[in-house]
């Protein structure tokens, strides 16, 4: 049985709590949160998030990337939201290789040359975080009065903490 | 009062019930899921994923970009996950704009000519998503061995139903 024949399994029992409403397509919080995919971070759990309160979005690391401002322009333009929080997290997978060395990894494994992709790892993750809100501040495709916050999400405690641009 | 600062607020009793605990930096199913960004899809909750199962990945539509590449490559090369699971969503944002439409807007709105991008809008749900498994399935940075599934989620009822290449 794969995991996704569980998952689907699992889903019955929360189909038979969802009860059947429509809630509106913009979220209600108006806020994008910017995450990394991370299995010990469940944002909307940790957040007090409820169903329909804010758009998550989650690639390796929680790294600003040209996907990321895609998603984030369809975000604010077609769906309205007005605030970003950047939440990069202890122990992060993007801390446990270099860029070459990944691509040695890759070239060796799967025979495809990648050298000079950059796969975005980070040693500092309060660094990474306030990269990536700069990266967002500077960014002509994010309007100037979008409120940016960053943080940083313990993964053995739960627990989230601002980081400040210095 | 920011919703920044309501998020860290509900991160006080999210704390209180987390302990202090470390789970393994590899996902236990070695699951990744590729989703949508979309408010009114709780993951963990709706597939009965507890902290530390799966990775999941979010960007606007669940699109498989280069970016998502990048994601699943660390995802898999670094941490081991061997299924992937795509999964749309019924009455998404990607259905409510057309590239061109989006581009004459942030044209007006944010002076930036963004034309010629292809900001991944879809008509059909399940096509999308039969779409972005042929990509993943395609790509030479994914294994042939690697379980690839796919699966519609429905935002009023909860209900997740698979979908199955033709």
């Amino acid at each position: 049985m794969s995991y996704f024949e569980k998952f689907i399994s699992a889903n019955q029992a929360y189909v038979a709590l969802h009860g059947n409403a429509h809630l509106p397509l913009k979220p209600k919080t108006k806020v994008a949160i910017v995450t990394c995919m991370d299995s010990r971070l469940h944002v909307a759990q940790a957040l007090g998030l409820a169903l329909g309160d804010a758009h998550i979005l989650r690639n390796a690391g929680g790294r600003v990337t040209d996907d990321m401002i895609r998603s984030l322009l369809i975000s604010q333009q077609q769906m309205g939201t007005r605030e970003i929080v950047v939440l990069h997290h202890t122990d992060c997978g993007a801390q446990t290789f270099t860029n070459q060395g990944l691509a040695s990894h890759i070239k060796e494994k799967l025979g495809v040359d990648v050298s000079g992709q950059d796969f975005l790892p980070f040693t500092d993750i309060e660094e990474s975080v306030r990269e990536d809100m700069l990266l967002l501040q500077k960014s002509p495709l994010i309007p100037d009065d979008i409120l940016i916050n960053g943080a940083v999400y313990d993964v053995d405690t739960g627990r989230m903490t601002q980081v400040n641009l210095k």
